[in-house]
């Protein structure tokens, strides 16, 4: 899977949540990570959405959707007549969002001080995942970078990473496949032979085939009940 | 009252329906009708907003938003320290939309070519809204401008001047009123004794009576209704 991060940011070298994103994408293969700046050329920007598989614009939220930056990308790029003829193609792509924003997560439900949930603030964007056909990813939101702690930004790390290099971030059994295949590279990267990584692999396969094993008896039990 | 109209269409010249509306606002008092162009001065443009009472955008919709030529305006124009230096300034406001859409009505609802509703791709405005304290009003959203009939364009104009002009356009009586203020003013303006003007006038006002003694005899029956 390929991955296209368009990422538009005003201020991208006074943000620290960016350059947080950054290094975080140095370790991982087959992502494309474009900066977006005020000059484009339209023919090159629709090449690179046609040659990757998932899509994700990357932004922090101002006024309730993405700067002007991006936007003015979108109208440019993203025309219909492009779209229309590249059908086919957007029809097998992901469309996923990286947005960072200043409210706190509480903030953003009817009575809070946003007032409005994210999916409804992010209505836009899934709306034109809808109308390219593109399957329209949950948006990874981070509030109040800053603020997080550090086992939180740990955490945010291998989200992020997921979200951009793991085609399947939303299930547990995905999750463990990725955290894998990350390790047998690490292994084979540095060629070593550090049993500790490698008891951490044998342990996380073990794991998968204890979560299989439950997955199978829990469809079972979940037949036996439909029966009735 | 006074309104300004930010205007932002990428290609204004060629616009049909730009044109229809610039020509509309041509007899109104009172209006700031400014076309948006790449630069702008970030103090005169908070000028503008603070001397005006009712902010109206008016843009085509592009990827279901505003063309990133009006989100760009809107990041460097409206920045948070300038609103909140001027919370008591903006909560006297309204903000409205004049969206013109190139889909059909009926294809804004769910399962519809849109899949969402007007009010749930706007949204981001109505929080913008939200945020800064200012009413929101119901946007003017022109449908397929092209396909209008006459009758139905004729239609457009007055309740497009209405949106601009009218302080009370969504109550039949601020509608009628408004009426009777533009002949009234045209009557002076032209200094004539136009009978057919005149006559008009005075069945506005007649008809205006006859509103106001049903809608007293309306609260009276509802009234009576709420003792049981």
């Amino acid at each position: 899977m390929k991955t296209l991060v368009v990422v538009a940011h005003p201020q991208i070298d006074s943000s620290t949540t960016q350059q947080f994103f950054k290094s975080a994408t140095e370790n991982l293969n087959n992502i494309d990570y474009h900066v977006l700046g005020k000059d484009f050329n339209v023919d090159s920007e629709q090449q690179l959405l046609l040659k990757n598989d998932r899509i994700i614009f990357q932004f922090p939220m101002y006024w309730y959707s993405a700067p002007g930056l991006l936007k003015t990308w979108l109208d440019d790029v993203l025309t219909s007549g492009f779209v229309e003829r590249n059908q086919n193609v957007f029809s097998n792509k992901e469309l996923g969002l990286v947005v960072t924003t200043g409210s706190a997560e509480k903030d953003f439900q009817a009575g809070g001080r946003e007032n409005f949930s994210i999916s409804e603030i992010l209505k836009p964007f899934e709306a034109l995942a809808n109308k390219t056909n593109m399957k329209y990813l949950t948006p990874l939101v981070v509030y109040q970078f800053l603020y997080l702690k550090p086992d939180e930004q740990q955490q945010l790390l291998v989200d992020y990473q997921q979200y951009l290099s793991n085609p399947h971030f939303q299930h547990l059994n995905g999750q463990i496949n990725w955290f894998i295949e990350q390790l047998q590279q690490k292994i084979t990267q540095d060629d070593t032979n550090d049993t500790e990584l490698e008891t951490l692999m044998n342990f996380l396969k073990e794991q998968q085939d204890t979560l299989e094993d439950l997955q199978w008896n829990l469809d079972l039990a979940k037949k036996d009940e439909d029966s009735y």
